[in-house]
């Protein structure tokens, strides 16, 4: 169905954002995946282009633009030309990171961190999952204690974004054992920070460029200075930003497969088995209009959550239901439209084959599809 | 998801909507179901109260509204207290008989049928399914030839709802075989014309007071100025009133869905098994987060889709999705809410037992899923 | 795939059982679907034909022939002709109440039961469920207490099969509300008992001449003589037996399954539409390659549980598997060849239509879907 | 369900297959696969040990043993230590390429070829699928034209197995444009024969060592001797193969199910979140209750499939269900056991991430789903 949340404005960003692609990305993507790295250089292009930190207020070098549909734009055109480790990495920065510097940081903070940000020079990345906890953040480790005025970080952290090239990690550490909730605090700790050490860039099945590291901390310094918001809300902090990546996992989601379900059905199109296109088959035709509906559908939900989140009324519950259902069709999306290319559809050099192992981490981080369900359960059983 | 497509006068409609049900419906339709037949004095109930037929113009007895809203907001009330055998009845008034009356009649026309429509008095029927044909309407072989000023009507329909109590029979006849798809014409059959002979009223597996039966004709006699449209266009017009009639099917579907979950999700937090509410079994948390997740998704495609049928621009593939995809989750639906009950769930007195059962040609009707997924599949390969 | 379990003894009585059903069932079970009745006689019928209580001794009138392959073949005749209801009320006496008269009896109660059973002038019932606890049998309120050589019975029960038409039913009651799951015995009631009053016959949405009843127990005075087995082990014995009523829900969905396959199979090649059968359609040939598929290789598991539970070793756990995936299965095929039907799947004179509706209790009754995975996952979970 | 068909024979062939992955593949399977190569050498210990080629006859050097079952258990041995690439690398040398050795050779050719298979020094390969062509055999271009004695051969072939490393590449050439389906003829193009090339060693999402390539024909001439059975025969030879090579993706595909189960298994035992053990939550337990029961279910029809081709009746249908049946659900058992490890499901190291892409090709290779399903449709349809 024809879209209808865009304006001028958004279709002008749209090309903006398409220019950076062609130019910045397209080049280079491969060669990053292949080096199983992003060249930094390309965030400062994106930076100056506003493919990213848009939201950035203008007193620290950004636009002030808080508008949500131009994150979409971007994620739209990232999954137009396949550069999910790119588009990952910067919606992460965007979706994940800003806002922490955005909404907990003093004045003194953001002038420390958010012109570098709004360059691309600094990069962040938000350290919460650890080796034994998975999607439970009462299961934490990590602990802070007081000295003086500093506090020190001890415990480890895994499947980290960013994490290897992040010159700012936001690590989310027990100060308060007996506080329950209330006893998680966040740290900015910085890059040349004595006992900070990064370990493995972790080898995935998918997005090879995409950086994923074990990070370490060993009585690590952290100066008051580089607490994030209130010692102790830690936990409050981190919930309250969930719904933001969930939304962005959505989108990026519905984006994913509407670019790869358009390069399958010209594939359907121009493909010949048995002396005829193999769309003319009817289970691909049916295929074909099973997928085009199944898109439509999760993309108006999307296209409302968006609105809503604008809006500042997209619950954690609403985020929650846009998080698993559309990672979840992505993930049947990405397994038909493989499976419609037949062998090519294994073939490294194919975006299809490329998107299946890419996209498989959605249904999982952010919140596992069951964390997605626990949290609708849970509310519809008020 | 919060809806906001309703303003207030949407929501005036709803509570006269409610207390018509409250008063006309509710206290009789057991016994309807029972006796496998509606009372024609609900209709004129219904019709004053505008429960249906708003859109007939101000002069022929009606409100001339043409909002799909209000149209939405009758199926939704009736869904809500579960009377689908009457909620049929009526919708396949306003979304399938009613704007052939309104779109192809000439003034004389409008003036014999309208204000009876208007009133509840005349009620219609459309006449398109034929023993050996189902969907495919290419293969109607009820025909009709000229005989002076009038045509000689022979035939046999099947699957007509409303066709016993139909006062006006629109019948898609054949009238030149030669001409292919130019060759059917649409005529209004009376009730008292010779020759037309109303079958067996059909036993369904559910809806057991929706009125659907045979209907035959044998050398009936329809003058003229009972075509309705032009001669020859017949199969012109039936395809381009498709699309109403399946967004009616979609906006009954979810509905039903949400009606029926919310009995279930009231059931699970009170029924007790192995000593608590079954809604503390994480399995039965899922299944009512997910089918919670999956209405609301569908809910924003159907909401959007109203929205563009009252701009005039939902298209028939987009028609075609809505159709299928949200009359086969209802499907599921029904089923998994069903399970969800138990035994109970089995037994006719339930609701969702009910809904089970008269839902499930939700798919067939209108053009079945497979029909749709032709429609989209087609539309994608060119 | 070719199935190998049967002997030629087996296809002997296969032919039997075949002329059985002609002549004394199809006959009349339209009937008794309309009169929600199955004629008494039948029962005389079909134990006279060995249709049922094979297992019966030869000292009390039956043929003592325990191999479960011909309770199979009785199964598969009987869905051959779709006469399920009479199929489930004639497996429920062989699979569920004559294993407790078999296993649990004194050689007294074996006199008294065994012979009226074997002449199909007794008919039993196994009374379980409650209102307020369904699978869970721990939640049974209904109590008996001692009161000299006798029991006083009361409490409530309902889904009983046959309960209105039984002579005698067994009740199970808690009997020591502190002995945990030792505290419940087993009571045959018999039909005139002063205090034992049969409820409703329940309405279903399918199964209509299917006896399913309330029954109401208020001081019911059984005699010790009327005792199942040990008192205090009711609970036990009733656990034990469970692994057979579940491969006989198996053993009919697959009965069921290919019966209804075949039939809509047929309907394929035969109808037409668009001028061609329409099982010339690729999305026909590929539901119906499917099904063809999936039921094979169903049927392979249940023939291998038959075999196992001849030998004495299908565990509960593999009786569970093969209870929950195949009645599961059958849901799904019925819902396919439902809609393969088009618009006469809806019709209740179509096998497929009743079939549908019949069938959709198999995933509850015997143990809910949710029920059977519970007891696998809690054993690999050990 | 407790298995049947394995002997005592069967079991010490077990041990032997274990001892043999224990010493010669588990401790190079890594670097097997981040070379992208598997060293030579162990085809020679595999063919040692009987671990393939078992059905050789004694005087070339084999075993002469066409017991299917000992293929079985050594399918399951390599699935257990989750060396796929490995796993499939053999069983296409003895699923595939030595049935043709076998079945359609002279005396002279058996000569010349078995003995290195025999002792693991030739390696086969099987060219039959070609660029624009798939799974569509009589879409084959490569062509022969006779010179003399000898054919000249030119054409291109895509996604063969083992190309890069084979001694003996079978390629399947049309020799007779105007013979239809009898103008197919197979060839065996020998490694040093001018004009064949091997192109490149195509970069696929799985099975990284395992060797697939492109190969090219550039008038090749082939001797007489080299041609494999009649000339003009190969389609019906091709054919008549694809039911073993299909059994064959059915017992790798019910093997890796098994073996990632039970390693997923025993990770939701020792893995935690939110203070239990994760195999505690129900869904968890119910996704492994569905899975431990799917496989089992598929297990019986697996089982039965291999006594059936023992016996030389499993036909192609047969072959056909369970090709597609089996790989579909090994799709879906991945993806679940992925997705119950969480984020670690999704690191190259974990074996379920390896399984998960390198059984991708499940579905496609031998045969595509849809291609299984029209096989068994067309059949239904007769």
């Amino acid at each position: 169905m024809e879209r209808e949340i865009f304006t001028d404005d958004h279709e002008m960003y749209r090309h903006t954002v398409r220019e950076f692609l062609a130019r910045e990305v397209i080049p280079h993507h491969a060669r990053w995946e292949a080096e199983r790295w992003i060249d930094r250089d390309v965030f400062r292009a994106a930076a100056k282009h506003g493919v990213y930190g848009l939201q950035i207020p203008e007193e620290y070098g950004g636009a002030g633009e808080p508008d949500y549909r131009y994150r979409m734009v971007a994620a739209e055109e990232a999954a137009k030309v396949h550069a999910l480790s790119f588009a990952l990495t910067i919606s992460l920065q965007d979706d994940l990171v800003l806002h922490y510097l955005l909404d907990l940081t003093t004045d003194e903070q953001k002038r420390r961190w958010l012109p570098g940000f709004a360059t691309g020079e600094l990069i962040g990345a938000l350290a919460m999952t650890e080796p034994g906890a998975g999607s439970d953040l009462r299961g934490i480790r990590t602990s802070a204690r007081r000295d003086g005025d500093d506090w020190i970080l001890n415990g480890q952290k895994t499947f980290i974004s960013s994490g290897i090239m992040a010159d700012v990690v936001i690590v989310a550490a027990r100060t308060d054992p007996d506080a329950g909730s209330r006893g998680y605090t966040l740290f900015a700790v910085e890059r040349d920070m004595a006992g900070f050490q990064r370990g493995r860039k972790l080898e995935k099945i998918g997005l090879p460029a995409q950086d994923t590291a074990e990070l370490f901390f060993e009585d690590v310094r952290v100066p008051a200075a580089n607490v994030l918001g209130e010692p102790g809300r830690g936990l409050q902090y981190l919930m309250s930003h969930l719904p933001r990546e969930r939304l962005g996992v959505a989108v990026k989601a519905i984006a994913n497969c509407r670019a790869v379900f358009d390069v399958t059905r010209d594939y359907c199109r121009q493909r010949h088995a048995f002396g005829n296109p193999i769309g003319d088959f009817q289970h691909v035709r049916f295929e074909l209009a099973e997928m085009a509906t199944e898109i439509d559908v999760a993309q108006a939900y999307v296209d409302r959550s968006v609105l809503a989140f604008n809006a500042g009324h997209l619950t954690p519950v609403d985020a929650a239901k846009g998080k698993w259902y559309v990672s979840e069709l992505q993930k049947r999306i990405m397994d038909t439209c493989l499976q419609l290319h037949g062998g090519y559809g294994y073939m490294a050099e194919y975006p299809v084959a490329r998107a299946f192992v890419d996209t498989r981490i959605q249904t999982i981080y952010g919140g596992t599809t069951a964390i997605m369900k626990e949290i609708i359960g849970r509310d519809l059983a008020r």
